[in-house]
């Protein structure tokens, strides 16, 4: 593809030239100034994006929360400055010249990378590559099924995505595109920033991938652009919005477009440029203004492009207004994320009724119960599965497949696509106004950890419903059988891990995750059958304390039995074997250690006083034991683990609770040989 | 693609369809048997196997070891009754007829999903989808490595794979194809069983990729046949073979092959048929035999085809035996995985130049100084990174470009791959003869955790290099700066977690990481410079215990801090803080607590004595410190853990450590608030 040159780009397009520079600039000296950042991205997308945000975002920068805006995705995080730099010169208020020039400062919010939890404008936290982009599927997911929900007068928008080579590269990318491209989501556009360039050098290094071949092979349009050309770039967007596909749109570009002597090279990737590369820059941009010196006209002209959307804006308001009032409210309690009124209603009647029935049930088809009185009440729900709806449980009946005939369905067969999957939640979540779900095997969340930390730092209270959550799915093996992934959800910062008992449990875990507004939740499901521990009805939620007293040592209290899911169970049959013996058991459920380090000193210490002996059970590996056992006025000496020292095997799961210890004999004696 | 019918391969390949169709009863059989397992898959690609099996697969039933044999890797390893059938018919010693009865049961080696360490012939753990298909990369890999080096007639051996729609959609498939085509690894051929069917149906639900133009988009040959007829199997081969790319061949089959009712669904693939549809099955194979019974002559056919390649086995020999001694000492340990002698000293006296020059270097420069002794002396090593090389410092001088035009270069650009680094280094760890390591930043565990589990599952003693370990990375932000991914290592079993404080220390994590047998190693590195601590030389490797006394107190032991990498260097300025009140202080460098925790109670308890207050820093979350805080003969009352609570922020370096309050003097406020 032929490149345009930057004198004759200049001499054709002398106003879109000085705004594009403008971003150019800003990249320069925001990098320059914090000695740290990647100036080459912006400035070689910096003709894309002003072409982008001139004629075709739909943005009122004076409200950046207009549900029906579209959205933009710097997928390239690492290209920060350029989204920094729109959002600045189009006058979002929050983005001031002082954010630009503390770029990458502690107290600023112009992070090394945006993040959607500091900035208006920044739609999603990315930096960690193709993250993004498989964020974009699920925002264009959910204005597919808001749109076939409330109406295309009052949900109509597109969402636009900037990729880099990393993005492409990375296998997340892969599950993203071929889900975009089955759900035909048509406004989707994606601008490839075909720079050739990665950290290591020319990307023909480590690649030879045909991208265009490759997301036509997908299901995608693919249309090339000049980067550098706004006549070029203005057609292609034109052409793609016509498209009843999702769109690529490759954009040929060069890195650190107009530095004399890094452009086109690794060099200006990742790196300031320098005092003397950027002044010989500014040379050839023929910009004579001093470091973050924007002219007065030039801001204006890109204020006059920030107002732009004002007037779409107030006739969106107008045909909103013009809706019931019902279908307002639920437009607004949807888009707040808050949970209906009757959900509480409806997890109490669940519970009543199963503490009632006590059905010895997994706690994956629990969950499946929970949901078939939950989704009915809660038209935000988008459910899913990585393909294994049948094992997951996480298909209701009156769902409805979500497919490009039937956009209001709302359940999506991801595919085998875990961290695609858990994406594009993130998205869904993030665009708002519906509450994503989705499931696969607990192993396999080492597929999607990429993503699920990202719902943590981002605040997306996405669900994630994990099954066959131990050895107690037996035969696979230690292949499918998760051993440290309790622990590893349980690192990560904000992420409730749930691991329920029995069906009262689930139902109380997910109505805290269906409720939660800034956290995701992991929900530990198990495949085999368990019984009903809750037996007698609580309108509250003990779950929310994170544990709780499930059983009270009769007689003198000399163990604490700690437990979680699965093994609620064996713990109740350790203490059935200490009380026969005269030792007064005391079992404590903790279906969510998050929630109970959340609670006060004194709720704790009622929970887990002094004293007794203490034995925690969970089918998995010790970390994060330690904190209850030994911690939490506990004691080296009077505190033992069961569980999991290593992998697991393939056999029928009760010979694999024997075979590696976890039975309730184990418990008691455990517990005596530390009385 | 037209599909032979099943009456028509009995009567035009008679002899062809009894031998496959002993595989398909055995599968069936002992799925039926175990009440568990996925019966469809072996009946769909019965035909595929017993062609490659029979006529081009190089391998000695009799010598699973032989190290010029053909890898055959079953990616969908959900079909391990594939291949457990194919090596009991081929006369595996091992593969009786008692372990395929014993089909997914306790003790017995045919698990759920076929494991590398139970099985010979069994190349590498599969079940976790697209795994085999992008390990087969990095045996590919291996091998053109291996030839390159010791010559064809001592390695001359092919990689044969067969996988799902369910490897094809998950996204490290993307990075292994996209590996695979550039570096043209033409003696790779994937068999893809394009069944249409995943667990929820047809794959149709989920996914309309075009497979064979993805493939081609990726620089690979794409052929296909129909996968059911041998003679068009056989052509098919037959042009892979001549190919100078690695080739797809489109299989197109039928899943549950000849199951009456349920072929061609997903009802056959991964529950038991049932004993009518068995007997119905039956009928239309034509297969009179009880369940388990294969007969005489046609078992007697498999076992020819398993002594075929002795001939070819024998040549080997000779040719082998014709290396000079040095040649065959040379190939026989790095087969072995044995270290060369020289690294000892090699790591001695590094440490010892160290020691005495005591440079200030960040812990991936230290590695860098280490890899750059340790490669002339280690020619098994083959170095790389997922695009960050100079981050990582991974690349030495002596090594060369690992590409189709060098095939002797011993470092990998593996582009922004980071799983499909990750699952390639496994490929050829278990290849044998190569020793793999390779870099990412540490919080891109994450996008690797599917593989890095499996490094540890199979005993893979792959070198993780995970450089830029805390929020000492500084500006990149909170998407960069590791909190959890300690303990996410630490959480795994079989996995060395090193994180060295100097170059003293790296050069002894690296000895021991280049030195396992079965455990592979995550060496966390800092960005930032860091002091040398270990100040004075000891020829013995300290870090192989795990901790160890860094510095002793002065006067009465009062406190002892221990810490990990870039935080020692604060526990030392603590220790002066608290020396300087006249309270002593013991610092515990703990470089490896897995090593540690291997040490004996009088070794630790030499380490960690019961008495002084402890306090542990380490700039990641406390999760895992408990056990060496509160247990240990540690006390609650008297241990403290200055650390991080939640992720990072984008800013300098040093300004996070104060933000976070990661100081000496927290440390040493902390030491004295607990006194």
């Amino acid at each position: 593809m032929h490149q345009v040159d930057i004198a004759t780009l200049r001499e054709t397009h002398p106003d879109h030239w000085t705004r594009a520079a403008a971003i150019r600039v800003l990249a320069m000296d925001a990098v320059q100034a914090a000695n740290s950042g990647h100036p080459g991205m912006p400035m070689g997308m910096a003709d894309v994006a002003t072409v982008l945000y001139e004629k075709h975002l739909k943005f009122d920068a004076a409200a950046p929360d207009w549900p029906d805006r579209d959205r933009f995705i710097l997928s390239a995080g690492h290209g920060s400055m350029l989204i920094y730099a729109l959002l600045h010169l189009t006058g979002y208020e929050q983005m001031t010249l002082d954010q630009i020039k503390n770029f990458r400062q502690l107290h600023s919010i112009t992070a090394g990378h945006p993040e959607n939890f500091l900035v208006n404008g920044v739609e999603t936290t990315t930096g960690p590559l193709g993250q993004g982009l498989a964020n974009s599927v699920g925002f264009a997911m959910a204005e597919e099924i808001l749109r076939a929900r409330f109406g295309k007068k009052v949900v109509d928008h597109r969402t636009w995505v900037i990729a880099g080579d990393g993005c492409l590269m990375e296998g997340i990318s892969h599950e993203a595109i071929g889900l975009a491209g089955k759900q035909k989501l048509s406004k989707l556009t994606v601008f490839w920033d075909d720079n050739d360039i990665s950290i290591d050098g020319r990307v023909s290094l480590s690649d030879v991938t045909d991208q265009k071949a490759r997301f036509e092979a997908a299901g995608w349009d693919v249309l090339s652009c000049d980067g550098h050309d706004p006549a070029d770039i203005d057609a292609a967007i034109e052409k793609a919005k016509a498209s009843d596909k999702p769109v690529l749109i490759a954009c040929k570009t060069t890195i650190g477009f107009g530095a004399p002597n890094k452009q086109d090279t690794a060099k200006a990737h990742g790196s300031p440029l320098g005092p003397d590369e950027i002044a010989a820059t500014r040379e050839v941009y023929g910009w004579p203004h001093a470091p973050f010196e924007i002219p007065a006209d030039v801001k204006s002209q890109w204020e006059e492009i920030g107002r732009r959307g004002a007037t779409a804006r107030a006739e969106w308001q107008s045909r909103f207004d013009e809706l019931s009032d019902n279908r307002k409210a639920l437009f607004a309690r949807m888009q707040a994320g808050e949970a209906p009124k009757k959900l509480a209603s409806t997890i109490r009647a669940l519970k009543k009724q199963i503490s009632e029935g006590q059905p010895k049930v997994a706690t994956r088809k629990a969950s499946e119960m929970v949901l078939e009185v939950v989704n009915p009440a809660m038209p935000e729900t988008v459910g899913g599965s990585a393909d294994l709806t049948g094992s997951n449980n996480t298909m209701t009946a009156d769902l409805g497949i979500f497919d490009a005939d039937n956009r209001k369905g709302r359940y999506v067969h991801y595919g085998i696509r875990e961290h695609g999957m858990a994406a594009a939640m993130n998205g869904m979540a993030l665009h708002g106004g519906v509450r994503p779900y989705g499931g696969t095997f607990l192993c396999f969340t080492d597929y999607a950890r990429g993503a699920m930390r990202l719902s943590a730092l981002m605040g997306a209270p996405v669900v994630y419903v994990m099954t066959h959550d131990s050895i107690g799915l037996g035969e696979d093996g230690p292949t499918h059988q998760p051993v440290e992934h309790l622990a590893i959800c349980r690192a990560t910062p904000n992420t409730w891990v749930f691991r329920p008992a029995d069906t009262v449990e689930t139902a109380e875990a997910w109505e805290l995750a269906l409720t939660s507004e800034k956290t995701p939740s992991v929900l530990a499901l198990s495949r085999q059958g368990l019984p009903t521990v809750r037996t007698e009805h609580k309108t509250k939620n003990l779950t929310a304390q994170g544990a709780y007293v499930l059983a009270e040592a009769e007689g003198k209290r000399q163990a604490i039995l700690m437990a979680t899911g699965s093994e609620v169970e064996i713990a109740m049959k350790a203490r059935d074997l200490l009380q026969a013996e005269g030792i007064g058991t005391r079992v404590v459920s903790m279906p969510c250690m998050e929630l109970f380090a959340q609670q006060d000193e004194k709720y704790r210490r009622r929970v887990l006083p002094a004293g007794p002996v203490r034995v925690a059970v969970e089918a998995a590996v010790r970390q994060g034991w330690d904190r209850w056992l030994l911690g939490e006025r506990g004691r080296e000496q009077k505190a033992g683990f069961i569980g999991m020292e290593g992998f697991g095997a393939s056999a029928p799961a009760p010979e694999l609770y024997e075979r590696f210890g976890i039975t309730a004999e184990a418990v008691a004696e455990k517990a005596k040989a530390l009385l």
